[in-house]
């Protein structure tokens, strides 16, 4: 045995030979790197443009595979340019259909998914997922990709304005639980997320105002000149001017992005849960959850961005003028200011759902004067319920 | 317009200012820290071992609360015990009792274990998952805890030989789908997992054999020192002298504990399909679904192991005396070398199954002598039928 006994194993920490108590220990220590880029660009479905041909391995001399998810929409509108598109390319797409609405972000289509996979036997690491739709879709597909064979790599082409400066610019993936917003859900970066403004001019208004509460929520936390850029742009702003891109709408669209992804990269798993891009989302999946007729997601982080301006200028971190300016960009791209679900009895309901996903503290984001960020920790109900009268006290007064 | 566009986004890379085909791109460039300590200690339930305690945030002065489940024997047998622990340590420890076999390893026990984490409102960082039981319930409650909130920290007390020296040591988390066995799963590590042999007194000898094929696979692959120290001691392991703990049992559970984590340290998110701890688990999902009566995972990979001796001598990577050893010590703790439903027409469905899993190559772990591992890319209908005839022949000389 002297002999056997005497090799330890080796390249791990082992503190004791034998296990007696307190017995022995080994400490596995690694990091996985985790990359991927996101591109603007235009004409993503000219059969010129290689982009979407190259993130899924396709040069259009040798055919590859590629299991293409589109929503219905998607698929309505652009199913026959994406068709055309990956034939010119020689990518043998297996074509998939999906609803994309919010109902549908379930544990179930996550698992549709993946019997799409399993049944054109996808290659495990080669052979790309491709998602083509809205923020729901983009989560519900990412989800997938992550659980099968527990990780297959997707690329991301977001079509709606949330999507593309929002939900399909990280890494999280999810679906909703329950009565719980995306309670179930992963960290699972895409391999490419690919951004084409043209796709915008075929999404409505008010799905516009919806991703444009996302921008206006980077303005506010941290960018003073995108919240000036997007001042002097309100009435210029819509579906169309994004989608021609010039040079004011690139600016606001890829300050968007490079400020989400600023803030995103330093912390993709969150270790850190003091999160400014959290502003806006603190009592707004509680709204959500509520109001009917039901909200967008950018209408609820509206009601919510509006509070917590209200909250800044209680304490003292943003001017009442600053205030006034930053309700009237909400209010001037369309988006509400108040609802009537959301009571001082709501908020308080939604500050606590936080506190829970924030691990025991409230770390409420608030603007620090506009383009910067601070966190509370120690918000009141009573200060909920004047927060709510500054809002409804400046509605008020701009519905004359 | 001039002022604003001069300030570009700050530390992300990007190529263009304006969005102008190529258009600009942004890389995201992290890495995710990952640690976990693997324990392996004796009394793990005595009131005054700190060990679990302390893994779920419990110092004995302080309340704090943990899920807890266990599956069904481990309740029996454990139950009061880790309940009179839990209450001298101050620990609020809420009891969620589930199966634990291998048909409800599905995604429905996965949701099953997130709403019991929503139902008691669990923190997001400080409050642990605890699971205690075999390597079934080690899978499932890792993936609900990977998928909550997207993580949530959790503790695994595997209960099981194949527990504590296989599935309880990884990050692999998953659940089968489909007839497809842990189809569906992520790579989520746990906070700590403390392996006490002592559980292994309750454990009956089949359960016993079933472990020790993935120690053996361990043996063969990387250390023959182990398969020496198990050659030694085949007639002296049993669940009653692995509980003991004495030198030799704690050799062979520490080395297979320890040559574990040195394989998947380096590899944990299987960046490299190259696992020398895929040995035996080629062929061996096939088997395990087509077995009737069903075999143990560790049965149907003393099988694929057998296959993979033989195949290794048919390529001149070990003597025919060797591989005899190999089979005389796999058929020497009572697991089977060959399978009825085991034919050259499934080998080769298992192996095609396995190139999918392995992105396009076979990638087929064999032993290079024993202790040491080979890849092969290249083998034949005709070498499987072969390696088939070399087991046969052995088990039948062994039978007379």
């Amino acid at each position: 045995m002297s002999e056997i006994t005497a090799t330890r194993p080796r390249s791990l920490t082992s503190t004791f030979d034998i296990p007696r108590p307190p017995g022995l220990t080994w400490y596995v220590q690694s990091q996985q790197p985790v990359g991927y880029e996101v591109s603007l660009t235009r004409g993503l479905l000219s059969p010129v443009n290689p982009v979407l041909a190259r993130s899924v391995g396709a040069d259009g001399r040798k055919p590859v595979r590629a299991l293409v998810v589109v929503d219905r929409t998607v698929d309505e509108l652009y199913g026959p340019g994406l068709r055309g598109y990956f034939e010119a390319w020689q990518v043998d797409a297996v074509w998939k259909v999906m609803p994309g609405d919010e109902e549908t972000k379930t544990l179930e289509q996550v698992v549709e998914v993946t019997r799409a996979m399993t049944d054109m036997g996808i290659l495990r690491r080669t052979e790309r997922v491709v998602v083509v739709g809205g923020g729901v879709l983009m989560d519900v597909v990412g989800m997938a990709a992550s659980l099968y064979r527990r990780g297959a790599p997707y690329v991301r082409v977001p079509t709606t304005l949330v999507g593309q400066v929002d939900a399909g610019v990280g890494v999280k993936t999810g679906v909703n639980h329950g009565t719980h917003k995306n309670r179930l859900g992963t960290y699972f970066a895409p391999e490419a997320t690919l951004i084409d403004p043209e796709f915008l001019r075929t999404v409505e208004p008010r799905h516009i105002a919806n991703g444009l509460a996302e921008i206006i929520k980077m303005a506010l936390i941290k960018d003073a000149a995108l919240f000036q850029l997007l001042e002097e742009n309100v009435e210029r702003i819509t579906n169309h001017s994004l989608a021609d891109c010039g040079a004011a709408m690139s600016e606001v669209v890829s300050r968007a992005i490079a400020g989400m992804l600023d803030e995103l990269e330093p912390n993709l798993w969150e270790g850190v849960l003091e999160r400014s891009v959290d502003y806006g989302h603190t009592f707004s999946p509680s709204l959500e959850l509520r109001a009917d007729p039901p909200l967008l997601h950018g209408e609820a982080v509206a009601v919510d961005m509006a509070v917590c301006v209200a909250l800044a200028v209680g304490r003292g971190h943003l001017t009442e003028a600053d205030a006034h300016r930053a309700l009237a960009l909400i209010a001037g791209f369309g988006l509400p200011l108040t609802h009537p679900v959301f009571t001082p009895e709501l908020l308080e309901v939604g500050l606590a759902d936080a506190v829970k996903h924030r691990d025991g503290r409230q770390r409420l984001p608030l603007t620090d004067s506009i383009g910067s960020c601070v966190f509370a920790n120690d918000v009141t109900g009573p200060e909920l319920a004047r927060a709510l009268d500054f809002v409804q006290a400046y509605a008020d007064g701009a519905d004359r």
